[in-house]
């Protein structure tokens, strides 16, 4: 019997056409895969048909198993001679628990290897036509946690930390921000960037839900009303007022070139979505990219 | 004929497991592909055989092709129907000029779209152990093009901003690095970070020539030093201490899977550098994962 081994796996930002290479050769010859509620069921869809497929994932609070009982689990399956998948939404080592999750196996003497991944960070704002970052605009881009950094008990040393980090950073981009998006555009004003700072939100982002809300930092709060159960990230910086240029060529580029592709209907609607107008009306999103076309020559 | 797109690709920091499908089928089915020196030649092999491949790489400043020559020669292509495929390393978006590329095609009125890769920023310090994020240590990372802070006119103002980073960002990572590690280090020391902040110079990540040397944020331009031609991915903050633990066994599970694999010799070539002592000895690493496996045990 081969020996097990604990594979963490980035599943990219939902669209299963940003999966790595590697990433699908660890799905496809798994024996059980451990996934995180992020994970798009196109990427699920993947794994091997006999491999065990195991919900860990958390979602608004709620957690099918707890994080000492996944790694205990990791560990255990490795120990019996299984190829164990943990499969997680974006980079398993941005906000993913993944080094936890390192440690643990390697310490409990298991083989343990890390698959990196496209981080929801970059991709989510790029399919909203915003660059993290753009030579004369940004040289810099900061990724926090939201819920780390407003939730803490030491909320004051937390908000300072932001603070210099809204000082420095051209492009600010908050995962896990849906809650206190109040308390984060408070501490930004604060720090000094202008009520004017283009801003975003972007929900389910790549995937055939994205939905994406432009304005100004002033607006945040305003920006993430109304949406769904989908984890929220939030854009701030110069950059995501390129999207007023970029958001509708892009979207409409991604259709035009899945149209030409063998690419199936699931992948054409991911990418359709792309823009809050294609998401609206996916039917006829291919359509619209071609009068697009027509339009702009 | 069909019309033309252009695809603004992400080629990943290296190993060529590491790219996207999305951009797989981009490169099988390209016309012409114009790349970065960055982009390693294993992912240079999975381009369509009969596809014209144009270097347009910077190295050492010396440019093949200037800017404002490469986006014209993207929008002429397309505009012969051609699919162009602008090949970037790591993430189009991400220090990339890619949004600067995206601008210019589309305001030409050309198919354009942007194909997210994974960021070296992330998988190179993941690869040498270093997890950009972990609960507890980091939850806020900072990308910074390091040639873009410290080379620009205003080099007062440039610190300053570097410095509100270090105050604020848990782990930075600075990219292009490489002829300002004096300057980086003193600016990060006077921002008030530890002498000893573990920090890490990584070379080529991810790629058979990959080069990692680890110590702490006052050595750090002798990090720098005897260093090869590749470009330089700096690693400052906490995490990077963690590699003392998870480098080892994280290189060792990645040559453990790929020994399992049915991946060709380069692709495990590559993957067996992931560690300084396996580039040394690229040819005894297999069996080197293997010794430590049992000793582990």
């Amino acid at each position: 019997m081969s020996e097990g081994l604990v594979s963490l796996v980035g599943a990219g930002p939902g669209d299963p056409d940003l999966l790595t290479r590697a990433a699908v050769k660890r799905l496809r010859r798994a024996d059980v895969v451990y996934y995180d509620a992020l994970v798009a069921p196109a990427v699920l869809r993947l794994v091997r048909r006999r491999a065990r497929l195991v919900p860990v994932g958390k979602r608004r609070g709620y957690a099918t198993l707890r994080q000492e009982a996944i790694e205990a689990h990791l560990v255990a399956d490795a120990r019996r001679g299984l190829r164990v998948v943990r499969l997680k939404g974006g980079d398993p080592f941005v906000f993913g628990r993944g080094a936890e999750e390192a440690l643990t196996v390697t310490r409990a003497g298991v083989h343990c290897e890390v698959i990196p991944g496209v981080s929801a960070g970059i991709a989510a704002p790029a399919r909203a036509g915003i660059p993290v970052t753009h030579r004369g605009l940004a040289s810099s881009v900061a990724f926090v946690a939201g819920h780390d950094l407003l939730d803490g008990p030491d909320g004051d040393q937390v908000a300072a930390r932001l603070d210099s980090l809204a000082r420095g950073a051209d492009t600010l981009v908050i995962f896990m921000a849906g809650a206190h998006l109040d308390r984060l555009a408070a501490i930004l004003l604060a720090a000094g960037l202008p009520g004017s700072t283009p801003a975003a939100t972007i929900e389910n982002g790549t995937l055939p839900g994205q939905r994406v809300r432009r304005g100004r930092l002033e607006q945040l709060e305003e920006l993430g009303t109304g949406r769904g159960t989908g984890p929220l990230l939030v854009v701030v910086g110069r950059t995501a007022g390129l999207a007023d240029e970029l958001a509708a060529p892009l979207a409409a580029g991604a259709l035009f070139a899945e149209a030409g592709d063998s690419g199936t209907t699931t992948e054409s609607t991911a990418i359709a979505a792309a823009s809050p107008a294609a998401a609206a009306a996916p039917v006829a999103a291919t359509g619209a990219a071609f009068t697009l076309r027509r339009t702009r020559r």
